[in-house]
């Protein structure tokens, strides 16, 4: 069956304000460093005036992975929920501007379109308070038949387990991709997400999931184990393919009998905001192009390796042609 | 006469969305690269439809000034007009952020927070479309007495002889800094906005002011001469104090007998966004402590290598560090 679109990501909308900070900020306010952490508004703000200068980009963790797609020179779609306010107005534009087919349309009441306030440290290092604001009114409503059945590949991101309708959505999603023949991607997105919605993970995992996209802190966490070569074995039996980052140590592709260990990609790195998401957009723009297993990881290691090389989490460079001469 | 402020800046508040762009995509819309375009609503919207993802950091060029003389450690104020929108917040808490004190109180109603569109091209030149929004509400009512007569120096961007009640807002600032016994410095802004106001300015420069900021368009501009050194010799009986730019050809100072020519500082260009902003910022900081002219054409020179190293028209370092050591 032909497609429309290579891969459809559904994810939380959100613009990123990205500022430096320095250790003692993250200490001061009690910050989690490399970590996700949900906020409420009024945290939003009270942080936010503790912040220095921001630049304001579009980020989202499933729509940076459309993005990155895109830039690959893949077809890629992406749902989720903005309010008609700038920052839903510039999300918008940006995703669009990235290749991307947006038209979830967006929420005229109700909260303002979510923000992430990410502390990036000395280290390159990312620390992320997010306020979701409008992602909470992403309903199953949102989610578009026949873009899912269209797809060759929906793509979930994990943190949509956070807004509560959301997770009914992502569910109704996978339902349809798997009646068309379609695969399902997902990726764990935050030890602690994982914490807060473990058994609903295990359950998707079981029932849908095609591609498993996580860190080594997500996947031992998704299994309760500290070792990382026991959730490795978990997971070649629960899914029948995982995509396992380590950071700078690369990644760990394993299907069934099949392990592929890859290095990452050379890099100097600034922020690794959006590190995760990229390597998925490379890993699965392979995938709908037939690649080996292998391949589809170096190319996710190369497109990981850009974002990571500036501030913000979308490319700036075209992946396409950092990706000639990928084996 | 102690004052509470070094340097209080008055201008446009507008924030940037800066994107990349091709020499084709100048030539396909019709933009003349390295100036400033206004632009009304239905333009903006029109050209940022077709414009690459954007990245959006305050901006305004005055208030470039102001965060640049803060991050030197001087004190700063900021008078400039958004509106109570998503941008508009964005403007006011980095300007606060960046250290500068900034209290004009944003319209409840009107035209949106200003926006200037950045496209900047692969020789780092940077080409700009300016929807000046709320700033045309910036009137005499804004002008803060209190704060003037307290400020070392008044600095104003000639940009803001665009909007028409600020022009007023603009002569009767003069008038109370030239009163108390402050000095004023202006900045020409653009060789067009010169050519859109020559009379006014050239009035402006004759009775008020002690300072006078330009690169060599503008200065040529102003005195309608194609040679430089004809413009040179113009100004130096025109006004006390002259910092004439010429990019990496570096400056030239001029006051009465004394002239200076001054290096450009090494920088890796990237983006030119800010540079005259830059220049003005450090020369200002070094002028409000007493320094000698060749000294804060050195620390403009510092500030402006700094800026242009990077997107984004605001200081990423603290200048303040990298003005050690400067003679």
């Amino acid at each position: 069956m032909s497609s429309a679109l290579d891969v459809l990501a559904v994810g939380n909308a959100i613009v990123d304000v990205v500022s430096t900070a320095d250790e003692a900020f993250l200490n001061r306010y009690n910050l989690a460093k490399g970590t996700m952490t949900l906020v409420d508004e009024r945290t939003a703000d009270f942080l936010y005036a503790a912040m220095g200068p921001g630049r304001e980009v579009s980020g989202g963790s499933a729509a940076n992975t459309a993005a990155g797609v895109a830039s690959f020179g893949g077809r890629a779609g992406f749902v989720g929920k903005v309010r008609d306010d700038d920052l839903g107005r510039i999300f918008r534009h940006d995703i669009r501007a990235a290749g991307v087919t947006f038209d979830t349309p967006a929420a005229s009441d109700g909260p303002s379109t979510a923000r992430c306030l990410i502390f990036v440290t000395p280290d390159a290092q990312r620390t992320m308070q997010t306020y979701l604001g409008a992602c909470v009114r992403l309903s199953p409503a949102d989610v578009d038949r026949a873009a899912i059945e269209s797809a060759e590949i929906l793509y979930l991101e994990g943190y949509l387990f956070d807004p509560p309708q959301a997770q009914q959505a992502f569910r109704e999603a996978s339902e349809i991709a798997q009646m068309s023949g379609r695969k399902v991607a997902l990726t764990l997105s935050d030890p602690f997400c994982v914490a807060r919605h473990r058994s609903a993970f295990l359950d998707l995992v079981e029932r849908y999931v095609d591609v498993l996209f996580a860190n080594e802190a997500e996947i031992t966490s998704l299994y309760e184990t500290a070792d990382f070569d026991a959730a490795l074995q978990h997971v070649r039996r629960h899914c029948p393919t995982a995509a396992l980052t380590r950071s700078e140590k690369g990644s760990v592709v394993v299907s069934g009998e099949e392990v592929h260990v890859i290095d990452a990609a050379p890099a100097n790195v600034v922020d690794t905001t959006g590190a995760g998401d990229l390597y998925a957009a490379g890993f699965l723009y392979g995938f709908t192009q037939g690649k080996g297993l292998a391949t589809c990881a170096r190319l996710g290691s190369l497109a990981a390796a850009e974002v990571i090389g500036h501030f913000g989490a979308r490319p700036e460079r075209r992946l396409a042609e950092l990706a000639r001469g990928v084996p």
